[in-house]
């Protein structure tokens, strides 16, 4: 039986090169299709291409209208094949209509010094940590189990729009690339925190950096990630949030993805 | 006399919409112009755009290569306009060849309610910081007053990646989105800080958020900024950095942009 985030991000490819892709009613969202879904069909597309060089390293995604239900396409081509990356610039059409843009750089992973400066949040142990469901106009969350240390939706405000969750797909999912994609578009809108409230709000640009190796993925399994979100500047209808993706807590754990967006929002009425 | 940042962004218009732009000597970097001054260039054309929506609200663009000494081509265009923003893609030409690519959201600042979450770094006056002076052949930071307060390149190497410094235009020239665009891209990479030493390294893909009103950039006008950037994971041969560009120090500072960008490296030989 596949699961259900294999069935979300499939895609077919025409005699022309577009990929076609379907909305899954499981990822849907208030308005539209979850975004975090969107970007990891699209990942998952570009690596089902004869001619990709390596693993997704930068990711930037523009949503530019909500996708209606349905069937969409996407139009993706490499601009440019250097000798450790590729560029990949992509958008998706649908009912005639540019809904999103975005581009990609993909390469190769060289054995190089390194080091991590952020260190990971503090979190108990995940069995400790109940899971949490969030209401069912937000469908999508369903198909993961998130089990909030701070900053969990509990209807109070809050001074600071922080939230650290335990997450991994719900079923369970060895981590890949647009599975890890997904995740890091999964912090609801850091406006909802500080106002203790669904408010209206959408992701209008979004940059995931990978730094996650292909060993690094398969070492995850299917292990829950810690996930940490934040933002900045809230303000004159707009505000950014950045967040990390890491393996786990504690002195081991690896930073496999960093995260920005840019989120329109409305004052609640 | 015209302010040699103005004659660098300078852009002509074709008969087919095409920008017309020239690589200036005063901002060569390495190899290649300085990634600044070509984003600055690219947010300068798109704001001189009959059609254009606002402001700047988020811009990415990817160096996909090097930009020879010479003329290029930006090809911008606007994919959506919706009610309060705008969404353009864009590439570079140069030779018949793509040499970045991007995109960019415009939109209107409208009064909402407001919070800012970090706090800027904490600073000595800048008249008490002296400025320092790169090396000749990163020929673009000559056209800063570059007052660094931590994290210099002063030849050692450092366990944090962090550099914070008072920085403006030199000679002084009133902030403006594209100054502000070129100043985020003016952050040296942070793998030159931890080992002490200048290595090959090069952005690969750089993602701006704006907050700045055009109020808020008047009241700025000539004054320093206050910026701050720390490296997040180095790793098999790529690392991220994050940025801030403050208005000024103290609790009434103003968090004008946050920047994000994925930088290429080798090891030193």
């Amino acid at each position: 039986m596949s699961h259900v985030f294999d069935e979300a991000i499939t895609v077919s490819v025409g005699d022309d090169g577009v990929f076609h892709a379907t909305t899954h009613p499981a990822y849907s969202n208030m308005v539209g299709p979850f975004g975090g879904i969107t970007a990891a069909t699209i990942v998952h597309a570009i690596q089902q291409h004869p001619d990709v060089l390596g693993e997704p390293l930068a990711f930037t995604v523009n949503y530019a209208a909500p996708i209606a239900d349905g069937d969409w396409e996407l139009h993706a081509r490499i601009v440019r094949t250097n000798r450790t990356n590729q560029h990949w610039i992509f958008h998706i059409e649908q009912n005639d209509s540019t809904v999103s843009t975005g581009s990609a750089v993909f390469g190769l992973h060289r054995p190089t010094w390194g080091s991590t400066e952020p260190q990971p949040p503090t979190a108990p142990a995940v069995e400790t940590v109940e899971p949490v469901e969030f209401p069912e106009f937000i469908a999508w969350a369903g198909n993961y189990d998130k089990r909030f240390v701070v900053g969990g939706l509990d209807g109070s405000a809050s001074e600071d729009s922080t939230s650290t969750l335990w997450i991994r797909d719900r079923p369970e999912r060895a981590l890949d690339y647009p599975a890890l994609m997904s995740i890091t578009d999964s912090f609801y809108p850091r406006v909802f925190l500080r106002h203790g409230t669904y408010m209206a709000a959408g992701t209008i640009s979004l940059t995931t950096y990978f730094h996650a190796t292909p060993d690094e993925l398969a070492a995850q399994g299917v292990d829950h990630l810690l996930a940490t979100a934040r933002a900045a500047r809230f303000g004159n209808g707009h505000f950014d949030q950045d967040g990390q993706i890491w393996s786990g807590d504690g002195p081991d754990a690896v930073l496999l993805a960093t995260t920005h967006q840019l989120v329109y929002f409305k004052d609640p009425q």
